[in-house]
């Protein structure tokens, strides 16, 4: 199949990773669509030949397929809004909207690619790496997105909308919330006159470890060992930073009950 | 000054990385203590030339550098019963444990050398990339365990008592506390049918950013973004799951506190 030709609704950190991802492997970006011109130009000006746009009327453009990649609660609105040309393929990115959330659209082409992954404006994401989850209303929506997102990507799997969910939530447990625990470790090492750059290389090793064994072997530290006097001594050192003991509390015993359980 | 030779003391997880670290950068390791002299020889054989012992008696070993990497609970006990010979310089590797634990031994140069880094016997770690954080009882020991950590490592800090607890409490956060919440994630995936591999991408990026950036600016998720909608739907998500959901109320609260703070 030739590669349809794709417009981008949203100026995000997604719509900045996600267009030039699809010029480097050979898909024409015509529109980016942003409420702010300024934002969708910043995108534009950095493509091709793209162009921002700022009215929800596609009906003349020559893309055939749409990523939505706007914040949860606007897909539907823009989906009742946006128009779109004949037998055009509608897509949103998200992680926790169902497919549904696009019923509203005219077209009867919609489905969903979402990336498996955080993204950011300052520092670009090479897509090749990054997982993207495929649902299609129709087999012929299915079948196109497969093949742009693996274009795009090594990994690419089809997810019913239920999963999806549930591999979004995990993903705020694996990313949102260890970087919430780089936080707390963050703020122990101010106090101790280090930087984190420190813990670089243990982080590192650990979650390759967490992966590549799985958590269960990889977990370590006080808990799993069950080390009740050191667990002891850190509540003590931890009791200027409430909140950080109550995290401490929290995750040491699920540890200590995991394991415990075990043995 | 000519390269000090070395004794370890323990089998352990550290003992199998620290031994050939040391070889590797021109040391010579003469004797591996286990209580059992099973694991022992495991690793002497590993070594050049390394011998397999029992008796905590090194009156006559040629070594000048006895590293103590047993568990913490031992440390003293050792430290009582070892005989050194003279001059000869003991350091633990405990992040808990203080300088003074190893005040018990007849030596003077007592001190700490402390890497920063989960160890397994199965993965092995480049020794390059571990800080070291060493602490001397006196001006000898000090010296003399800086040089050999930078001979090991690329990042090597002088580490008060009390400064490297606080790192090891950090690195309880940064390294145990994210890999449980991998764990919580891996559960989740397997309901999906999905492999925790997947999330592989998005926590190597999650993590980067949050050393190289800091973990405040690197937050991202519907706690971060005060997104309650989605809050509410991973809570009822996560019914089936009591554990789960207590960590991520826990932690989902302390982020909307302290990004609304802020704002």
């Amino acid at each position: 199949m030739n590669l349809p030709e794709v417009d981008i609704i949203g100026t995000g950190n997604l719509a900045t990773n996600l267009a030039p991802a699809l010029e480097q492997n050979g898909f024409i970006v015509n529109n980016i669509y942003g409420r702010s011109q300024e934002s969708a130009k910043e995108i534009a000006n950095r493509l091709y030949q793209a162009t921002a746009v700022n009215d929800l009327d596609f009906s003349s453009s020559k893309s055939s397929v749409f990523f939505i990649t706007i914040s949860d609660d606007a897909i539907e609105e823009v989906a009742r809004e946006i128009i779109l040309p004949d037998d055009a393929i509608i897509a949103h990115t998200s992680g926790t909207k169902s497919l549904s959330a696009l019923g509203y659209t005219a077209s009867p082409n919609f489905g969903v690619f979402y990336p498996v992954q955080t993204f950011s404006k300052a520092k670009r994401v090479n897509f090749e790496n990054v997982p993207v989850l495929i649902e299609g209303g129709n087999r012929f929506t299915e079948k196109t997105l497969l093949k742009m997102a693996k274009k795009l990507s090594s990994t690419v799997e089809l997810a019913s909308s239920s999963q999806r969910r549930m591999v979004h939530l995990a993903a705020i447990f694996a990313g949102n919330f260890t970087n919430a625990m780089m936080a707390h470790a963050n703020e122990l090492m101010a106090t101790a006159n280090f930087d984190l750059q420190l813990l670089g290389p243990l982080v590192e090793e650990t979650l390759n470890k967490s992966i590549l064994l799985g958590p269960e072997v990889a977990q370590t530290g006080p808990a799993r060992r069950g080390d009740l006097e050191v667990l002891d001594e850190h509540m003590q050192m931890l009791e200027k930073f409430p909140e950080l003991q109550e995290t401490y509390r929290n995750i040491s015993q699920q540890i200590l009950d995991r394991y415990d359980e075990e043995s």
